[in-house]
């Protein structure tokens, strides 16, 4: 009895402290810890120069889950825990190489295996090139001018769009289902241009999937850089016939075991009701990963970290989650879903960062109209703070699979320009990152879950 | 006659295809142009890695003013030509050298003498250090605490400020007035912090001025890294005797010829009404001022290239200004006000960039509250193109001076979390700029420059 009244006292307390602030006092409070206070850009700093490239399935992947784990148990989440989940495990191997055959002239190109490609033979694979632009472009040529050729997909990402995700969308659908459909018509490999919208020498690597197409019927894919895109386009208006050579020696292996990584803290007005933020722990295997996402992984932590420096204990359970196999498979996320169904969990809100760590500017949401209005209300709330845009759109891929009835998810819109000179190349490094910009984005992240943890959402 | 009548008619037919286009039209049009058909980049490359650093004065500013001469000349201006303007000649001399000497412990710091400072004897200075955080805290001292000193300054910028620049203008004074201060209390030299919220290893150089002081008690005074100052700054908690050492040899000369570079578009309607677009063509000499400010040159150059790519005639005279002088004297922008008044001209309009290459994300505007509120209302126009921020604030140096009775100023306000890693130092390199967020800025400008040509301003 003398306990619970002692911890109502407390906790009313802790209550009257910030309902006695006005949310302009704690947002500032929030980006003051942010800027003055973070963790985040030092814990970027040890996965991306002391661990490195984490791909689903690596020693690297698991260093990063038991790194993470013990510097959230410093950070006082009433509980830190795993959460299993099968991975893919694909190891790309020796580096590539590649040339193009012109008459005699080997001309050397850069080069890296997609994701979930297969090798080409030990001795590589050299074919005659067949240049497209799009899938449809390829199914119109068909079977006899494709058979027993290289497919050399070049259609560019869109540089008149303002957004540089949408150019991505607008582009990746060769990268994803190139070889599986140049397959259909007998090609014997596929290269890609990079996904970037900048004429540079990175080859970009990504998810590809050859669908349900029989595993006999598998070519082999790469990404080419920008550069060596078009290289290849001019090299073959002159010589139709130039061959192209690549050897690539990846591999799929069986599942691993490895986990989401989630520190909890129990909310205490409303426990039942569950608010995610998160990133992917995982990342592709040519760089650190710094944009992508370890800088979204830091930010969700720093949520906690923040939340606990200026004292405040939010009504609703926070999870932190740091979910793992975003880049080739989503299992964390899935694997998220489905035990927070078997549990009868109740997930309100989710935000996701995982657009890289540039300057934030806003929110994309996706949530029906009331509770969109609610939270681009929050404009005047944000706008000290440079964040100005509130858009309907998607909100993060870890989060995709959350179906809670009423659930809102958000996901940080930091500035895009520059994220595709890096995604998924070797550049992806720590330096990419600028440590103001990466805390901005955390302290955006931390005020936007007090807010909607202030508000709840509009059922 | 005939040749009137014709004139009107193409004169109207130019009218008529762009009064058919709304302004969301022709916003899509120049933001198509600025990122698929710039010339941004390519001028922006040439100033920065073929010309260089391009300090008032030298051989390499004269470079810059033929090299953007000639690239105007190939613009379809009705007139491109030079404007003289005497610039002073600083000359930095051999690379400094700097350590502190802890007992008989020498720690080299990284230090860069700051712009107008006289040299260190030909054997350097030592002497003892006294840190201080402010003018104010300089003067509370007094001459007893400080004679035969170097006085450090050490108040870092203030990362709680969200905009960098105010940061900046927290900061400055330091090492704007800090050795003229410190002369009067007899200091023998004067150390100051880079302008830079990062640790790292530059030093950044920048304008200070001794004032009315005479000759005679001018000190040399110099920037440190940040990490040096963090260093300098411990040592002396343990050692407050410790010495310090630096040396440098730069000088003043006479001032010497230089020139703003102008290229004018005659407007159709009324010629006499100018609106200038602008940047400063001089960098600081530590590095090839890619941010500060080639891209601000490149962006105003496209603004007429880009007018003139999709055929807009203005309606008001437009000049592109690239002002010699901004960094230590502005002898470019009087110069340009001192002609504007003697000529009798007419300004309405003046835009400046000199704010970085970065993200584009709206205006920092100086005019009354009927001209501010029509541009804010641009925003809707704007939004696609991701530019929500229309505040009142600095518009830029060189168009300082422009004193026309209704003039509106209008600079361009870009992300500018990175800006001061950049500022003055050895970084300022072509690769710290992003070509789209290059570009996009170039597009902004045209787009303002485009409707304050169509509205006018409100008298």
């Amino acid at each position: 009895m003398k306990k619970t009244t002692l911890l109502a006292l407390l906790f009313l307390g802790g209550v009257s402290v910030f309902a006695q602030k006005t949310d302009e006092q704690v947002l500032k409070e929030i980006y003051k810890q942010a800027l003055t206070n973070s963790n985040s850009y030092a814990w970027l700093d040890h996965l991306s120069n002391d661990i490195g490239a984490r791909l689903s399935g690596s020693a690297n992947a698991e260093k990063a889950v038991q790194y993470t784990k013990s510097e959230m148990e410093k950070l006082g989440f009433d509980k830190v825990y795993l959460q299993e989940v099968m991975v893919p495990k694909w190891v790309r191997g020796a580096k590539e190489t590649a040339y193009i055959l012109d008459n005699k002239t080997k001309i050397n190109v850069p080069i890296c295996a997609l994701g979930g490609s297969i090798a080409t033979a030990s001795t590589g694979l050299t074919a005659e090139v067949i240049e497209v632009h799009s899938l449809e472009e390829l199914k119109k040529l068909g079977i006899d001018k494709i058979k027993g050729k290289i497919v050399f997909f070049n259609r560019p990402m869109d540089n008149e769009q303002i957004e540089s995700f949408h150019a991505y969308s607008g582009a990746v659908d060769q990268r994803y289902a190139g070889a599986k459909e140049a397959s259909y018509f007998g090609a014997v490999g596929t290269i890609v241009r990079s996904m970037n919208l900048r004429l540079d020498d990175f080859p970009h690597t990504g998810a590809q999937s050859y669908g349900d197409i029989p595993k006999s019927q598998y070519i082999p894919t790469a990404a080419i850089s920008t550069n060596g895109a078009e290289l290849l386009s001019k090299t073959l208006k002159t010589n139709p016939e130039l061959k192209f050579y690549f050897k690539q020696s990846c591999q799929q292996f069986a599942d691993v075991m490895s986990y989401n990584v989630i520190g909890e803290i129990k909310g205490t007005v409303t426990p039942d009701n569950i608010m995610v933020v998160g990133g992917h722990l995982d990342s592709w295997d040519l760089a650190d990963g710094s944009q992508d996402d370890g800088a979204g992984v830091v930010q969700s932590m720093d949520v906690a970290n923040i939340f606990r420096k200026i004292g405040y204990k939010p009504k609703n359970t926070i999870r932190v989650v740091l979910f793992m196999n975003e880049e080739n498979g989503l299992r964390g996320g899935n694997k998220y879903e489905e035990l927070s169904l078997k549990n009868n969990e109740n997930h309100i809100f989710a935000l996701e960062s995982d657009s890289g760590g540039f300057s934030p500017r806003g929110f994309s949401l996706e949530c029906d109209a009331a509770n969109f209005n609610q939270i681009a209300g929050f404009n005047t709330l944000f706008e000290p703070y440079l964040i100005h845009s509130f858009v309907e759109g998607h909100s993060g891929s870890d989060i995709g699979p959350l179906t809670s009835s009423k659930i809102v998810k958000a996901g940080l819109k930091p500035d895009s320009q520059r994220y595709f000179d890096y995604h998924h190349a070797a550049n992806d490094k720590f330096d990419a990152v600028d440590k103001r910009e990466l805390e901005l984005g955390a302290g955006t992240m931390a005020s936007l879950m007090y807010l909607m943890d202030q508000r709840g959402i509009i059922k």
